[in-house]
């Protein structure tokens, strides 16, 4: 799923392992036609599921797409898989807007991330 | 770390879990000088270290980059998080080219793939 926001994305925090994650990497086909109206929806849905931590998304112009979601645990996950909306798209997937994907389910070990300090601005004149 | 070739980019095939992954989600600076050589280097540093079995990256242009790494087993990735000349620009990511970022590592316990048939062609007129 990709962000709908319109703020610059962040990646998602390294959160107390031990948690799951699904990276789900795609190469489209030319005809995607209904994606990102079934991307919106999927969006909202995740968001309704319990241990649901949030998404990563990128995609090379042309190339390669990534989508990383974080869950807080095994369950959440399954939750999510057996989502009949989530799998009718998967399904719509496979028929019409994917060239090649592959998935791997992952329980995270270790996490850590960085912030770049802030640069004090001095005050600005009036 | 991103493909230098010239083919068009395939997702990382599904391997028999479990398998590791490294998934490092970047945000970065405005100062990229010297990010590609260095690039390059690790990915053929990668390249040597025994069990990589390969690299899916993506990068939306102006905003979020995802790089997945797979290792056969925990001794591979312990390998390439040793490596000297990683650990130095991991350092200089942090000093000058990444505004954020966070590390997931990760033992995969379920994976899957799917690539679309090829349609047939005929016979092309001589």
């Amino acid at each position: 799923m990709s962000s709908h926001s319109e703020a610059p994305a962040v990646p998602v925090e390294a959160y107390e392992p031990p948690y799951y994650m699904a990276v789900f990497t795609t190469l489209r086909t030319q005809d995607q036609s209904g994606y990102s109206e079934t991307d919106a929806r999927l969006e909202d849905l995740v968001k309704g599921i319990p241990g649901y931590l949030g998404t990563d998304h990128a995609q090379t112009p042309g190339g390669l797409g990534i989508t990383v979601s974080y869950f807080r645990d095994a369950d959440a996950l399954t939750k999510w898989r057996a989502d009949v909306e989530h799998r009718a798209a998967q399904q719509r997937g496979r028929a019409e807007w994917y060239q090649s994907y592959t998935l791997h389910v992952a329980k995270v070990e270790r996490s850590s991330g960085f912030t770049r300090a802030q640069v004090p601005q001095g005050p600005t004149a009036d």
